[in-house]
């Protein structure tokens, strides 16, 4: 395969499309802290600020700032830093957790109830302490990083509505983030003090959440590793999501060269492909229900844009380690579908929200859940897998 | 216009389609309760307890038999005191307020946060009362009542995210509930104890909730009765809850005889019709932003069940009270629609999860938020008010 005119459409993608987005409307240079509810013109529709998104505005423009990408490095370096003051000074709580929101000016708006605010600040930290090297970067990413770790036993503390009638459940997101987390503070951090904990969490989730005869990774599962396939929660699947924690599982394999996991992680890649693909429209389902019950969730058979992102990686990252030709096919089926739905030739950046036939429903290019992370995030990686598959 | 067919087939449809259904699915005689979580075909997929749902049942039976519909009356009142006395035993909090769910057994899954609990458990044990005459019933209706009522400032308690950084909002929800609860608890009841609590609910709703240039109601206000304009909050619209909500006002507005205010709520039912129609594929739309902008939710663009049962009865509700044609063309629209779309020829019930062409996108008859009530509700209001025009 010819790959240079793949790695130039997804560097180009990034350098004269996304990046240009973000950098144009994003910035709240009157506050502080960014934008991310942007509408498809850029402009922008609500001054909400959520952790998630801001945390990965500023690991986004800190790794850019690592990067070759084009010119305007410092500048990102910059737009991460003053972010990072802004979430520094109004973000954190008095234990060192964040707010889930501010509004505009830096007022919390809703509280700490999710351990993901924790998880982007310890990634956005440490990247930005990789990009300037200034000692209080990585302090905050390691506090958050502890942080994260504490809350994972009762991740939504006084928060939590759950009672005793609701079984105790393991939540592939909590574990599947970890073995990222991990990988990120062991390059940006160069220090081993999470080997143990990533090494942990990626065992968890092999050992746990893959139902062998289901052939799928679940969302939830029984503490003692079994599956309760009698309730919605019980059945819940994400491909995306599963798509995204197997490649955080082959990174994670690659550096410490575990053969047996490569392929292990591999083979639940293929098969959540041809779980999750939808045979009638092509693309990746949303959410699923692991023996075709209905699912709870009213936009379970849309199209979204991120778990596009993180199966064009996974399916790269397998080929990459593997050589196996259908990987390779993987890449080709995903690549197609969703540079052929998902991009704004008007206004630039992609679509997020398509329906089942791949119709954008919702033009918006920012919200409470789209940032500026997935798709720079992936047009980064598979570029990067891309040079080493081609080499 | 000729009505018998049309109240023929409202008619038939709960007594021939509807009632069987559920009352074939729904009851767990094992543990008692019903089972809300139904398939296509009326299997259990879930047995979770949700309170919204399992009081709408003894309510709904409740008020079957009380009625006209079809034999077995005894039976509907039968199961609407079975469903009582599992609710009552196992639903309720030490302060008298319901949990959000129970597992099947009854065990608490869910903590009581959400006052709409309340709302249903004094609506189903009203019409107990109403049908049986057993005062423990009225007094459940009562003490569910004044749980609600005292919960109105501050609805969800404890399990509170919001700081100081959201700005404090009138939620129409809380109110219009509010105007339907004192008009069931007056009829079923028959005491004067929530007059003023239904008067005032009634004229917050229309003093506060309408904007008068954009022509639709809000389903958030500030406090002041200012909109926010600025924020995916401020401008959320949900049609069908309008709609609703506006049926309410007309049931009290005639049984006060208040004709400006008939004039007023029938005129904003035009407006909601007009704003809520989708031009391209029909129907309703569930979620929309006052001013076109993006909406949060992703399903926002669906086409659900209950919208369109609650335009029925809203069109109806207004071509009765002020017999002006264009609420009849409403009725014709909306009927129209809505037959074409969500009945389930194979299985019966009626789908409640269409896309926005109107192709069901889950197969569902009953779940977390789909149970027995809108639909047949609908069928029994809607006969009601066809029988009144036609005479």
């Amino acid at each position: 395969m010819n790959w240079a005119p793949v790695i130039e459409r997804y560097e180009n993608e990034l350098t004269q499309n996304v990046i240009p987005f973000w950098r144009e409307h994003c910035v709240d240079r009157e506050f502080g802290g960014y934008f991310t509810m942007l509408d498809r013109d850029g402009s922008v529709y609500d001054t909400t600020k959520y952790m998630w998104m801001q945390w990965r505005v500023v690991y986004m423009f800190a790794e850019l700032s690592r990067g070759r990408f084009g010119e305007g490095h410092p500048e990102y370096l910059q737009l991460a830093k003053d972010g990072f003051e802004f979430l520094y000074r109004h973000g954190r709580t008095e234990d060192g957790s964040y707010y889930f929101a501010l509004n505009r000016k830096g007022v919390p708006a809703a509280a700490p109830h999710s351990i993901f605010s924790d998880c982007f600040a310890a990634m956005g930290a440490a990247a930005l302490f990789a990009a300037a090297g200034e000692e209080r970067y990585r302090e905050e990413a390691r506090s958050a990083m502890h942080s994260y770790i504490r809350r994972l036993d009762n991740p939504k503390g006084k928060w939590n509505k759950l009672l005793p009638g609701t079984p105790t459940r393991l939540n592939l997101g909590s574990y599947m983030i970890l073995a990222n987390l991990g990988s990120v503070m062991k390059e940006c951090l160069g220090s081993d003090e999470f080997d143990a904990e990533t090494d942990r969490a990626v065992r968890t989730v092999m050992r746990m959440f893959h139902h062998p005869e289901l052939k799928v990774i679940f969302e939830n599962v029984n503490p003692d590793g079994s599956f309760d396939l009698e309730s919605c929660e019980g059945r819940f699947v994400n491909p995306g999501h599963g798509l995204e924690s197997m490649w955080f599982v082959l990174q994670y394999a690659e550096r410490i060269g575990d053969e047996a996991l490569i392929r292990q992680a591999a083979g639940f890649i293929d098969e959540l492909f041809r779980f999750g693909t939808d045979p009638r429209y092509g693309g990746i389902f949303y959410f699923m229900d692991a023996l075709g019950r209905p699912h709870l969730e009213l936009q379970h058979d849309m199209k979204l844009w991120w778990p596009h992102n993180e199966a064009a990686i996974a399916s790269l990252y397998a080929f990459k380690l593997t050589g196996e030709e259908r990987f390779l096919n993987h890449f080709r089926t995903v690549d197609e579908w969703m540079w052929s739905h998902f991009p704004d030739p008007e206004y630039g950046e992609w679509f997020g929200y398509l329906d089942r036939r791949g119709e954008a429903n919702n033009l918006l290019k920012g919200g409470k859940w789209k940032g500026f992370f997935h798709l720079p995030r992936c047009l980064v990686k598979c570029a990067d897998l891309m040079r080493a598959i081609s080499r």
